[in-house]
């Protein structure tokens, strides 16, 4: 409430420097941590508690200090935090599945940060409970779960997102789980050789073990093969384990690949498991006639992941899981709580569905943004991501220095520049401020992955992109990507 | 890097009618949930897919459509929706744990959206990472472990923050857990009658079970009893339980009562048990030279949750888990990642330290507040509150007409009204804007509890709720608050 509108002028001059610097350099100037600690540091340095811990001189100036700095001081450090800042909203940023920045979502993240309610109950959330059901409710429709069936909760990225359908697979197979906990059989769950590292994660998170996560076969492409998670389950399943769920990955995290739905779940039904979608990286191809094939059988698996911030372009995170039995997130995550949840309807007190209690407003920057573009608008945005990242393979492909990894199902391209090591090659592409650019494995090789996931782009961009490679690799030092 | 300018005059636009309407209505107007849907619906009404799942007739104008709407419209409905949301930035808002705003949070949290990175590597967090460290390590430090020892990681709120602390207990007993997962031993932990109830959701998740979360009795102000405590461990011991860990609770949710951690952790220490403290309420009183005695023995804990968003008024979420000895977060949460942790020094890649994969910025706008206010005006601000909770009580106690719970031990304020329902007062100040307050249970009755939590309030505030109490009163019909 003591909010001042001048505060609000400043944040739009920062802004405005950090846009102006963005048109100039889109790569921040890459700085060693002391370096940046030295440059960020706005406060007194008389008070070194952390130095040693971190090996750094200059931390000091960046801890908070005994006494406060004046409002204008800090503003100040934020902006030139900001302009510190990796850009990850330009057009040369092809390092993570996020990148870009759409006007409505930013002012719906903005407005959100002023509201700063928590979106538990009804009560307090008002109209962003509506939002977010109305956004879950429209989400589970794409994935064509039945009519008024299916529910979900934003969730704080896809790893929770993953966790929390997890969760729900683990206690429909083990009823007792929940209440009593584990009773020491052998859970299993199944994921392909290329899933996202939060699978794992969660399986010794939930009581499974990383172990008991066990790796499918993929195919050249990176899809997981139905036929090597059939004879997984059944011979784990001889082998004494209760197999508990599959988890199939819409868009893996480093090829981009779709786990092919329609025979996971014919193999998920036949063995009685939970199907759970990964969509964290894919589920957006939902919108689009194009290429929603590559989801076909969405509607029967049993959960999704599906994040926004990623190829919807709304700022981190935005992430929803979705069940499609409706009650199900309820009923493994509610607990009374009388000081919290006052009614008896909770339709719209998102909190009982939720592995959180009090929990930021992930939704209204997805709904303007969703708003702003529709349906029709997002598909557009998706499909020219995808005809980038084809380009993209096809550019590789026609330049004889550049070796593709294989034809991109989505959104991320990989290649190698022949005879010289990817990791070098993202290096100088960074200190020289072209690019940034990741490097992962595949095959047994250290490949560059190019995420093209901010719609601003065109193929010049890409085109510019692959140029800037092919320079900096020629005084790269000579060197294979083999591991 | 498209984002216009003229967004974020038309963003401070909205924040100029949000804080107006603020000072006119401190309450929202209430609305039924069908008449708030129709109310912040913008979009065509044909498309009616969530009409049956909700109940409401007017949803389909809330969910997105198939065609967009121009950038205008969706502003005016931010627009909308803003001035339709609960207003817990106001000084008549006591409804939870958290309220008010401050200049310095609010432009952290604005520019950290418009950055729109994620925490897990130094690479695209930059001055991020060294900021998160800097707060983690300073926060580590009031806590008061040992220099260069401890370290935290943000989490997306205290439920979480909790989760990977029990986690972290689990695994440190159960060695196996992780790789393996759970045995079938019984599995204890132990938090008060009156802990959170994340406490016992998360026993669920984790494999322990929400039986096996223990409740230990509590004083008469609601604190933990240590001897009650020592004799359950013991008795589960002999039953055949292994019991990990205890959860103290440094300002429980209604009564904001600390229980005593120094016996505490004498028990934990006499029983080899993990002494984990939930300070997500209470943490804050550590920076207090008059409150930190409340937390005495606070270095002796093996883990801490701290919630900035509660006392120290930044938005949600801001909330952080730290661990005394350093290491055990990557240790329980690493994982191999090719495609993201490109350093084999990982000690500013906190995604290694994170149950979260992607994660938002929420480091930023606790470093600009606590550079503005500095430890000295953060222990004045918290000083405050506490004054204002002592000054409700006494005046509480000084009305006949009104009925004081307890002595608060920190910024909750518990009380009735004499021969009328909590429910109905709560309700009525509610319609009649006056007050946003919720309800609660405390020894068999319900009670009215004030949260004082926004620093900006007086105690002319808190008179006039009082009196808004007494003259709503008057005409609520008569009823007793036993249950």
């Amino acid at each position: 409430m003591t909010v001042t509108l001048s505060f609000l002028e400043r944040v739009q001059q920062i802004a405005e420097a950090l846009l102006e610097a963005e048109r100039g350099e889109p790569v921040a100037p890459p700085r060693e941590p002391s370096e940046m600690a030295r440059h960020i540091a706005v406060g007194p340095l008389d008070d070194d508690d952390t130095a040693g811990r971190t090996g750094l001189t200059c931390m000091a100036g960046v801890a908070p200090g005994r006494k406060g700095l004046a409002i204008e001081d800090v503003l100040d450090a934020l902006e030139r935090v900001a302009l510190a800042t990796p850009r990850t909203g330009t057009r040369r940023f092809f390092n993570q599945l996020f990148s870009g920045r759409i006007d409505a979502a930013a002012a719906g993240e903005m407005i959100a940060s002023l509201l700063n309610t928590s979106m538990y109950t009804y009560k307090v959330a008002g109209p962003h409970a509506l939002i977010e059901t109305a956004l879950t409710q429209h989400m589970a429709r794409h994935i064509g779960f039945a009519h008024n069936e299916g529910e979900g909760v934003f969730s704080p990225g896809g790893s929770l997102a993953n966790l929390a359908a997890m969760l729900v697979a683990r206690n429909q197979a083990v009823p007792d789980a929940r209440e009593h906990g584990l009773d020491g059989r052998r859970l299993t769950m199944y994921g392909s050789a290329d899933c996202h590292y939060s699978i794992r994660k969660n399986a010794g998170m939930i009581g499974l073990g990383r172990r008991n996560l066990r790796m499918v076969d993929c195919d050249e492409r990176g899809r997981m093969r139905p036929d090597a998670l059939e004879a997984m389950i059944v011979g784990d399943r001889q082998a004494g384990a209760l197999p508990v769920g599959v988890i199939a990955t819409a868009g893996t995290t480093v090829l981009g690949a779709f786990d092919p739905i329609e025979p996971i779940a014919d193999v998920a039904q036949r063995q009685g498991v939970w199907l759970h979608v990964d969509g964290a990286l894919g589920g957006t191809v939902l919108l689009s006639r194009r290429f929603r094939h590559l989801v076909a059988g969405s509607q029967r698996a049993d959960s999704w992941t599906w994040d926004a911030h990623k190829l919807m372009g709304v700022p981190l995170s935005s992430s929803v899981v979705l069940v499609r039995e409706r009650g199900l997130l309820e009923k493994h995550f509610s607990e009374a709580a009388a000081y919290l949840f006052h009614n008896a309807e909770t339709e719209l007190d998102h909190g009982v569905r939720s592995i959180q209690c009090g929990r930021r407003n992930d939704a209204l920057k997805l709904w303007a943004s969703w708003k702003h573009f529709g349906d029709e608008g997002y598909a557009q945005r998706v499909e020219h991501l995808f005809d980038l990242a084809r380009h993209a393979a096809d550019e590789i492909e026609s330049r004889p220095g550049l070796v593709l990894t294989c034809r991109p199902e989505s959104v991320n391209v990989c290649f190698e520049v022949r005879g010289k090591p990817s990791e070098a090659i993202c290096q100088a592409l960074r200190v020289e401020q072209l690019a940034m650019v990741g490097h992962a494995e595949v095959g047994g090789r250290r490949i560059i992955r190019v995420a093209c996931v901010n719609a601003d782009m065109t193929t010049a961009d890409i085109d510019a992109f692959l140029d800037a490679v092919e320079d900096v690799a020629r005084h790269v030092r000579d060197g294979d990507n083999a591991l």
